[in-house]
């Protein structure tokens, strides 16, 4: 009520001006009007109080971010690389924590009632009868000490507190999107092989080493009588899942600075984006082990296979989704002539890639993994579709997102040291944590590198082994599946924990990598095309495809010879790959502006035989042309790193394999 | 529940791969494990169960807008002027709420729970004790039919209501930041007094007469017995102050594209970006007037006063708080190199935008308000500050926010006509609204166009007021101010009434743009530079400056001397417009890579005399250094549109005022 009387009283001297014109009007009014509705102005007074704490709550962070931006910029300038963004915008939030909890003291907000009901289990959502007026409420969460607060400012705490599934419905599917769609995927697919057995094969057995050394410490406590409340192996493993997902960013970050080894930040950078996915989906069929009956902590066969069967289904599930949307705004863009609205292109793009998540959590699949493939598809595809100003705008806008909302959870990661209330902090736990994630994460990368260098032609070198141990650092998507349940005991000791796991890592392993990087000897600032060896004429050659495993060369083949005519405008034309009785479909899904091959600058060259029926009806002056096929034998896993297109090359017709003298091992 | 199950029985068949190692470790859990939680359980699958409808709430948004744009997509291709995309996304709404209203029936969620409770306002948190455990519960609104419900699906309807909040704080904003930016400011400054006045005087006549004919409308109404509730005069000014507010969207899209006249599009422009903010405060002045004691709706001098107090308050505090933002925005980044990090520049500027309108809020000002000055301020002086590529991004960035906040207010205002459960159409009071928003407009623009017209050296022609009072348009402001509150039976009214506005004119008088422009003989195809006379060395002359009253001439001088040279790169510098006794301290402000003059295509010039200290240090390389000082005398009312900074020249020093013979009226 004090605050909503400033207003008010702040501007009491007034200037007078269509006085006149009110005096006529509001003469009138004193003729009619009964009735008083004093119960309207209360609540709208409340309403209007509450916006004002939500405003004022939101400011902080955004005066966190601005500080954080103005710091970075500091950094940078002088090019510190001790510490990052991110660990920098942790440190602001501690600092805010610190303050909202020791600094501030707000007088406690009175209205807060408490209700009895008799129940078992709390309602989404309840209707109250004041005094005859239906009210209605969204349940928020539980409150553990609800009047009896040991903590200082409770009230203001749990204002500056987000619902956990902001982090999932806001902030995390840019993060992840734009994981996906600034994948360097040149050297994403020459390793994809080793990327989906760190990935999936390596997550999972981090998970399970981590949760059994895990089990092993909550017994010794419960043992010694340190464990507090319930702590079951379920948890455990759970616990070891939201810690097995490895975050990209602060490493990469200072990777992409310092211009280290392609495949080493290849190896690193997909591992870390392809297992958030394999965590969230790892921990969401924990969460789904439920034996029948009502013991649900015992074994029970039928509940493992349904949650493998979860496991399974949800990841294959949210990637067809996230596929078929990405596939399905390929096509939009190649068939209509949106790009000539770059306008209504971007914002297409941008809700068919927001759909793709909605669309995934709405189904039951997990809407982040689904973004993420969505975002590897849109790269691959749509991109190519986009005129010049969309693939900028587009780049430039999930950019600018995955900063924002990045920043915003490592602040308040910091914050929420403090603010959260009920934290359970156990010292044995927690030094059994981190013997977990790092017996985890050796269990992870050695024993896998080993089998992969038995397979691999460049093997994985073992300082290469020492920093993605050393890098496995936990970020956002660790914190954002720890958040999201803090209902039990178990859940708010991991919660605490986490937190913990997720500042050391991010200060010291992040702070860390530029010395281990050269204690470890990793050639540094190598130019990400270094290693294409360059031929006489100046045309790269690429010897990605013949590098790899079988599979992976029938799915180059099928998808250079079939989807990449079908999704965009480059590639071979179908007509030419699909057999003749398929003819009118080819030539129907053949785009209207391919099948000129293009020299480097845009110079049409005499059309290959088999151009397309439409072939001859276009000129073309758009830089996205040069990106079409040479010779019609394009290679498929291209030049295509999303950020520059203007700089790659069509290359010439694959060469026979050849072992690149310009790439080596220190 | 049957949708929670879904997920599991979709999954039924499947892959094994890590079957073994989950054998193992299973094998642990039934060793251990006691106390059932199945509470814990069920509280999960609620929360599930819950996000995934809203998830599937908002994917029908997003559905929503994909088609609006790919349909806009196919009206810009043939060139259909007749419906603009924002009318499109009300139809597209209209047609959802029809299905959902209609079409679609869910089983109702059993869990509602009505409690009882002696209070006399329903408090904003309530805390419910669930069997010994606290849960909190937020208000979200007041339910008006509990149980007895009339309307089909009314719990699924109520699912797809968003939080009237979500538009303040969320939507509102950058379309109002986005009108502010881009505002042209040549020709917007040029008609300043005639804009000020139809935003300030014009919006708060139209109010006025707007509530007295509603009045007198309520009080027909009351006597023929065909009102169901009450409805104060208040009430009625509070009408006329949301309906006051009109919407620059749609008919100026229309005039983009058709390149209307400059002077009748600033005039339309600056008008309907303003009076959004002063019907903003006005509304929120009106709902602050409350004589003391009970009786709230009977004449109070002092109250009224109060009321005046809050407008004239309100107002400037919310500009203050723009104005000074945008001021620190452009410091920050006039006085930091942090143009040489274009992400960490546009993610700064974002926030600083975004801060205006929370600070403003948490304050208790009108943060929209504030976020347009911020807007105005931005694209003034900090917009020159910044790299070339934050321009860019900066641009696309509000464009694509405020095209997407646009068109999905529009959509869900369609939804709102069948998924709003509290509708009240009241034909009399329809039609009397109908004609109330006529005489408001016609009394806003006739009276207030002769009276400029005494004043004004190039008169506003009888063609275009009535251009003007065709062309007021309500829409995405006038919608949220009548759908923020809808707790009384006036409020409700309103909202329906104010909704079949909204559809009217955005669909009648948006679509009769075009055959009225010509039907008035109003002259299209204009080039926006055109009517600068071109003299014969290829320079513009600009007469904005001479063709302004005194108080704005004053204003141009000071900003060019001193607020432009502080704020940004361009401009005199310091040392030559401060006295010489500031020498040192303008020296320390003098911007470091002004103060060099350039022609128009940045080659530099023998410097003047007054060149600042720093002056020779650097050689200038960027776009933006070909906006500065032409002379020492460029004019400060700039050609700066921020859409083509590389078309702008600087013009010479300003000749004398003489007659356009360029601009000529129909």
């Amino acid at each position: 009520m004090t605050r909503c009387q400033r207003r008010r009283t702040s501007v009491s001297g007034a200037f007078m001006l269509p006085r006149l014109l009110c005096l006529l009007c509001f003469a009138v009014i004193s003729l009619a009007e009964e009735n008083t509705e004093m119960v309207n102005v209360a609540t709208e007074r409340k309403a209007e109080e509450s916006h004002r704490q939500d405003s004022a709550n939101l400011l902080i962070f955004i005066i966190l971010l601005t500080l954080t931006i103005l710091t970075i910029w500091l950094f940078k300038h002088r090019r510190f690389r001790f510490l990052h963004e991110t660990g920098l915008a942790m440190i602001y939030g501690l600092f805010v924590g610190i303050i909202l909890r020791f600094g501030v003291h707000l007088p406690q907000d009175l209205n807060d009632i408490t209700l009895t009901c008799a129940m078992n289990s709390s309602p989404t959502t309840i209707l109250v009868n004041v005094s005859g007026r239906f009210y209605e409420y969204s349940l928020k969460g539980e409150v553990r000490d609800s009047k009896g607060h040991d903590v200082p400012n409770a009230e203001m705490l749990r204002k500056v507190t987000f619902d956990p599934e902001v982090f999932f419905n806001i902030l995390l599917p840019p993060i992840i999107f734009h994981a996906g769609y600034s994948l360097k995927r040149r050297h994403f697919f020459r390793n994809l092989g080793s990327i989906l057995s760190y990935a999936f094969v390596g997550t999972v057995t981090s998970c399970f080493v981590t949760g059994l050394v895990m089990y092993g410490c909550v017994v010794f406590l419960k043992v010694i009588g340190q464990l507090g409340g319930d702590f079951f192996f379920t948890d455990c493993l759970f616990f070891g899942a939201i810690v097995s997902a490895t975050d990209p960013v602060t490493v990469l970050a200072i990777f992409n600075e310092l211009k280290v080894d392609v495949d080493l930040y290849a190896l690193l950078f997909g591992e870390s984006v392809l297992n958030d996915a394999v965590a969230i989906v790892l921990s969401s069929s924990i969460v789904a082990y439920q034996p029948e009956g009502d013991n649900r902590h015992t074994f029970d066969g039928s509940a493992l296979l349904k949650s493998l069967g979860v496991f399974l289904g949800v990841f294959s599930g949210s990637f067809a989704m996230g596929a078929a949307t990405g596939v399905m705004t390929a096509l939009v863009t190649k068939f209509t002539k949106l790009r000539d609205f770059p306008l209504l292109e971007t914002a297409l793009f941008f809700l068919m890639s927001w759909s793709t998540f909605l669309l995934a959590e709405a189904c039951g699949f997990t809407g982040v993994v689904a973004v993420l493939f969505c975002g590897i598809t849109q790269a691959h595809y749509t991109y190519n579709n986009l005129s010049a100003e969309s693939k900028s705008r587009s780049k430039q806008l999930f950019e600018l997102l995955d900063f924002l909302a990045e920043n915003f959870i490592f602040s308040y990661m910091g914050l929420t040291l403090f603010s959260f209330q009920h934290h359970v902090f156990n010292p044995l736990f927690i030094i059994g944590a981190f013997l977990a994630i790092f017996l985890g994460r050796a269990a992870n990368i050695y024993p896998l590198s080993f089998l992969l260098n038995l397979g691999r032609k460049n093997k994985i070198a073992s300082n290469f082994q020492h920093v993605m141990m050393f890098s496995g650092l936990r970020g956002a998507m660790t914190f954002a599946l720890s958040i999201r349940d803090t209902a039990t005991y178990a859940r708010q000791m991991m919660f605490s924990t986490t937190l913990l796991i997720v500042f050391f890592t991010v200060w010291v392993c992040g702070g860390g990598t530029t010395p281990m990087l050269s204690l470890m000897h990793i050639r540094v600032g190598v130019d990400t095309d270094q290693d294409n060896s360059v031929t006489p004429d100046g045309m790269t050659q690429k010897s990605t495809k013949h590098e790899s495993a079988w599979p992976f060369r029938l799915w180059y083949t099928f998808d250079h010879n079939y989807l990449k005519p079908f999704l965009t405008h480059s590639g071979p034309p179908l007509t030419s790959t699909l057999p003749a009785c398929c003819g009118p479909i080819a030539r129907c899904l053949t785009s209207s502006i391919v099948s000129f091959p293009f020299y480097a600058h845009g110079m049409p060259t005499p059309s290959t035989s088999q151009a397309g029926l439409c072939s001859l009806a276009r000129t073309s002056d758009d830089p996205l042309d040069r990106e079409l096929v040479f010779g019609g034998t394009r290679l498929v896993l291209p030049t295509d790193d999303p950020s520059d297109p203007l700089t790659s090359f069509p290359p010439p017709p694959p060469s026979p394999p050849l072992s690149d003298p310009l790439r080596h091992r220190v």
